[in-house]
């Protein structure tokens, strides 16, 4: 695929600056796209996840959880033998009867990087070097957060009936549905690198990914909030392919729009993309995306394998075509 | 200091080809001086280590304890910021109440690659890579070994007996007097490729280190004693500053050379480097050293601050100019 060049004037020759925002599985589909699209991606990672080994790693040494952060500098990886060996590497998981069970490799050179240079944006930036990495991966805040949804229909006798529910996994895999998440702390501090990448970018795409827990925790840091609503920069909300059972269960592709207002109600946003076969009726989702002041693109993102995971190429082609429109 | 070259006439202009043989704190003091001495050295170390951080990963995870081999790959870390720093990661230790505490990062790190590549001298060279490592760093044998030893004076009323004991951290640490060592298997497979080494070596360096449990085990893995045995290098032993409690307390200069001839009774040596502070009486080393064929070379070794540890400085002069003569 060519490479494209920024929309704007200021110098038309440089490549797109496009900042993406989440977490986890769905962050890692929009950076192998968007590495493909242009030349400089930073991606903004939420720092709230509480599972797995970067929840153990998190309580065990008082660090931001590395997990997503690592997920997303190999998805940059590097294209030579290299970056992809060492990408293999930081995913690499141990398995066994002991302590060093279901950890990845990443997650642990991560957090040494952040004890001996004592800068998270540092460490990330020595392991994106030692990837090669096409582009820099960036924390939302500086601090470890919690998560925190108001969740209903968790007591079957009174299914309007709010829960709390804390912590990122409880939240993800909750029997009930997450109605509004927050953070605590509430006010966290933002990566002052994440808020002016977002303020010096062409281009800002939220999602896919996990709606509740990685999409929407940035709206949620009141410096990146700030600068996510007033950056003169093109919002793309990729949505998912599929709902989440516990966090998503039940949505219709307008109800990603409509949760993303609630929590960011001066947000506007310029491209929605979906795939089409999630689009039953277009009706409801162009009437949202209308109020939110956007067009909507459909296009056929899927693996066709059945997985909820969207096709890298496909994924690649429609935001190249997004980003040259 | 200047690079020389090699002592043979087959390639005049070449560095010399030096081979280190050890493990610890005594082989990081050898390689951290034979760096500033020549380009091309081979460090060849034991894989015995059943303590610390290397003996759980090799309980839980079934491989080679890394811990020697990683600290032999950063004291021929690469000369700039990059070389340091990483140097440093590989070296960092987790510090906590939890799971991780005590393990190497560069321990985990040397593992992953090992499982990834499933060939430890590959998942080595890689590192090395990482590192722009001044060298190689090759295991002594391809599988975990044990080490065990016959020791005596452990019962005080029968101060003759021999106790066999097992495994390094046993040996290094016993109350006993440490008669000899063998290792369990009996007959492990060498590494080829340090057997390699060791033929097409111009000078092997043997020490400073631990001596029963770093420096005698090259000795006994049969085909690498053959190739040392046979080699047509020249042989240099580098002799402690001072005994190690358990291991080699109340050793003279001549115990370790003793020592080492009733464990390799066929090793001629060519060079007998020691510290002019450590012998009290010339006569009896220099005998000693003459029966092995070999001339003694005294010099200021010592960092002089009361610890046991070689001067890098000083260490590398001596050995320059035994290399150059």
């Amino acid at each position: 695929m060519s490479k494209i060049t920024a929309p704007d004037g200021d110098d038309a020759s440089r490549p797109p600056r496009v900042v993406a925002l989440g977490g986890g599985h769905g962050l890692h589909a929009s950076l192998s796209a968007l590495r493909r699209v242009t030349t400089d991606v930073t991606a903004i990672v939420t720092v709230a996840d509480d599972g797995g080994s970067s929840g153990r790693l998190r309580e065990e040494l008082g660090v931001l959880p590395p997990g997503d952060l690592r997920m997303a500098l190999a998805a940059l990886c590097g294209d030579d033998e290299w970056g992809h060996t060492w990408s293999q590497v930081l995913q690499h998981r141990f398995r066994s009867e002991g302590d060093l069970h279901g950890h990845a490799v990443g997650n642990l050179l991560i957090v040494a990087l952040w004890e001996l240079l004592g800068d998270s944006v540092a460490g990330l930036d020595w392991v994106g070097q030692l990837l090669g990495a096409h582009g820099r991966v960036l924390p939302m805040s500086s601090v470890p957060l919690e998560i925190s949804a108001e969740v209903s229909g968790i007591d079957p006798r009174e299914p309007e009936a709010l829960t709390t529910v804390r912590g990122q996994v409880a939240c993800a895999s909750t029997s009930g549905r997450v109605r509004s998440v927050s953070l605590i702390p509430e006010d966290p501090p933002a990566s002052p690198q994440a808020v002016k990448a977002v303020r010096e970018a062409d281009w800002v795409v939220f999602g896919p990914g996990s709606w509740f827990t990685s999409v929407l925790p940035h709206l949620l840091v009141p410096e990146l909030a700030h600068a996510l609503v007033t950056t003169r920069a093109k919002r793309v909300v990729a949505l998912n392919l599929s709902p989440q059972k516990g966090e998503t269960e039940g949505f219709r592709p307008e109800t990603y729009l409509e949760v993303l207002r609630e929590h960011a109600p001066k947000l506007g946003v310029d491209v929605v993309l979906a795939d089409t076969g999630t689009v039953e009726d277009t009706a409801p989702l162009t009437s949202v995306v209308g109020e939110l002041g956007g067009r909507l693109e459909l296009a056929d993102l899927s693996r066709g394998d059945g997985t909820p995971r969207h096709d890298s190429d496909k994924l690649a082609a429609a935001l190249e075509r997004i980003l040259t429109n």
